[in-house]
């Protein structure tokens, strides 16, 4: 295990020919974004490279794929980007992978075991870092490498309206954005909402409750509401953005529940509260202002727990 | 009336003395950023300015203002910002006013009568032209200046997600970051919301409407909504956005209705639908996929009036 630069980080993968590139469970727009971008890049340089991804890529971000296929070789490197901890490799990823050789991040907390290490914590996303591999590796930007650092970027930023959002990042989006559809990019990820998920955000704003003198706000999906509304997991994203919206909460938490009796908690905070330390008492992690944790339990006894360490937190 | 380039603006503004900057009625974050950061800047140069803003400056925009204070004299030159029309000039911000010697401006629709005029309509917000003439005018960057135009390119472009952000956009937004509080300014414009603007979102969900396949989508605001709710305009921003975030919306129209019997209108379009083109077929204006204008008539009557229209506009 090795901490190294980004430099040392670009001569790993120029000495290296057939790649896999392993994304987090419950993939999301950078670790795709970095897996997409990183492919192609290493694709220029006339290596093998393939993306692997638990599950389908969600349908929302097929634009990334449009000019990839699979390609078949036996991996002979393995790169995990944007993945923060072991338990976020999911199994079907995983599968002949018994050791992973380089770990590309940007989460402060990384727990990856990898030979060599590059976290860069002041990444708003990890695509940032994919983006400055860029003229190391002596590739040039193209559309597909663009629209995928671009989805990453935005995507992990809120579209640049997070605090984890730096000049660098806006240095960023304004060198990809003359590359790729930048503008069809946040319509799918930041505008268009299905009439479904209208009517989820409506159901969910039903469920907000206000605890501590509205330090804390709670809103809830139950799988039955899911149900109900033929919503998915599509349906859920940017949920979790809503109860830290409320003037005076310093810290809103979305519960989510899932098969099998347990519940996804997705904590954001205001004025500094560390979302990451609270989820952490449930064995869970993240960002400072956005981190996420599974709590077992029937909604009431999940909810009681959560606000009770939420008392203890804002005290 | 004479066309310029923002050199020549830069000349005009340096060579005069003792300003009266005007921003257009319903003052919002661009036309209010331009006021004060080139009131700022002009006072830096050792002139006198003032911004004269229609009623009280909107008190979420009041980080503005805190390190302004009206001065006393009488100006000399007038220079209007990111107003479009005569028709957005309010009449108290033009008392004393009886012509205007520059217009700056990003309106590609704009109607200003004034001795000089410059209009940048590839700019996202006219805080951009702003930024561009601080050099030209020789002022340094100041937390004052940043904050007012990242108030400005931040709020006209939806916190950088508009089809109207560009490469510079980003560019200024990685300039000014360095020198402000944009985390706070974003805070305030675009997530922080009152629990009575929740109410008033959950109630104007209900009042959701598609036409045409779901192409149109129309939601309202009544003056009896606002009063059970106790909400004001503050509460009103965003609205706007929400009928065209629906899947297979082109055209989303929002009506506001005012005290004396008219309707406000917002329309936001997709997919490259006019919606100037639109809002002009009622002696409205504004943006290609974002505009507005007025309706006189009851609930009914307007809306029956827009949808009318927006079937044959969407042919």
């Amino acid at each position: 295990m090795k901490k190294i630069t980004l430099e040392k980080a670009a001569s790993l993968l120029l000495s290296h020919d057939k790649f896999k590139i392993l994304t987090h469970i419950y993939p999301d727009g950078d670790c795709l974004g970095c897996g997409y971008a990183l492919a192609f890049a290493l694709r220029k340089l006339g290596k093998q490279a393939n993306v692997a991804v638990e599950g389908a890529l969600p349908s929302k971000f097929g634009y990334l794929a449009e000019h990839y296929e699979e390609q078949d070789f036996t991996p002979e490197y393995i790169v995990s980007v944007d993945v923060a901890a072991p338990s976020l490799l999911g199994e079907s990823v995983m599968q002949g992978v018994d050791h992973i050789d380089l770990c590309i991040d940007h989460h402060g907390t990384n727990t990856i075991t990898a030979d060599y290490i590059y976290v860069d914590s002041s990444a708003a996303a990890a695509a940032e870092s994919i983006w400055q591999l860029l003229p190391l590796l002596h590739v040039e930007m193209d559309e597909d490498i663009a629209a995928a650092i671009y989805t990453g970027i935005s995507t992990d930023t809120g579209c640049f309206c997070y605090s984890n959002t730096t000049s660098r990042t806006h240095h960023i989006a304004a060198g990809v954005m003359p590359f790729c559809d930048w503008n069809k990019i946040n319509y799918i990820n930041f505008v268009v909402k299905t009439r479904a998920k209208l009517k989820l955000e409506r159901m969910i704003l039903d469920t907000m409750s206000y605890y501590y003198d509205g330090k804390c706000a709670v809103i809830y999906t139950t799988l039955d509401m899911c149900e109900k509304l033929g919503t998915g997991d599509d349906e859920m994203e940017g949920l979790a953005s809503i109860p830290r919206q409320i003037e005076g909460v310093q810290m809103g938490i979305t519960m989510r529940e899932k098969a099998g009796g347990v519940f996804k908690i997705s904590v954001r905070t205001n004025d500094g509260v560390d979302a990451s330390a609270f989820c952490k008492l449930f064995g869970g992690g993240g960002h400072p202002a956005a981190a996420g944790c599974s709590v077992e339990g029937d909604l009431e006894t999940v909810r009681d727990k959560l606000v009770t360490a939420a008392g203890d937190f804002l005290r």
